[in-house]
């Protein structure tokens, strides 16, 4: 189960490098639960609102490119959670850029298998408090 | 228990506004699985590392207050997660400032109650992406 869960983890990021607004639909739950943070970003709510977010989001993207580094995966049926550390590499017009982000990606197992729930997205820009 | 849940959230805000570091301590669950993002920063893992970042954090705060907003409550015994916005004021020599954080709070449930076992807290910065 925990290998089902970095699987769709996977698949989710797949979505999101191949710009495939189907592809990360079928990522999500269905209906108002699903919420999302993109970063420096607020709460957006329901996958309506989820959905019109990655679009745009895809919309306004030419190139990502996602190596994740899983930091911790915790599965409790029907629930589980993924933290991880995206390093996210963007070209463009621009050149290119290289980021990190927190993420922690929470699915839910139904009858279509898990599915993402909640994504929250946030900008590493320094260490930590120690 | 989704009341339950919202009283477990609030006792986490309430032990960061007292700066009341033991307090803290009896929210998160114990050993290597919790996990925290502070605003900005990168995973920290285990809870003698989580507990060691919020005792550096309250070193560094003379004063701060939240305004909860919950956005959602998601309740799957024994895992359950809290979406809010937490608005802050902070004070000090330099004066009082605000701030907003998106945070993602996921709980357990074990023999000493709900737990929290992650907070993610990230910088809002700007509007959503529509």
């Amino acid at each position: 189960m925990r290998d089902q869960v970095i699987a769709v983890n996977r698949a989710f990021y797949d979505a999101f490098e191949a710009l495939d607004a189907d592809a990360m639909e079928r990522c999500w739950l269905p209906g108002p639960e699903a919420a999302c943070v993109h970063p420096g970003g607020p709460w957006v709510r329901g996958s309506d609102e989820v959905m019109a977010s990655w679009r745009a989001i895809m919309a306004n993207t030419d190139y990502i490119e996602f190596d994740i580094q899983v930091e911790a995966v915790h599965v409790a049926d029907p629930v589980a959670w993924v933290a991880c550390l995206e390093r996210i590499t963007t070209s463009g017009p621009g050149g290119t850029a290289e980021a990190e982000v927190a993420a922690t990606n929470i699915f839910v197992l139904g009858s279509g298998g898990w599915r993402l729930a909640l994504h929250h997205g946030s900008p590493v820009v320094r260490p930590g408090p120690r």
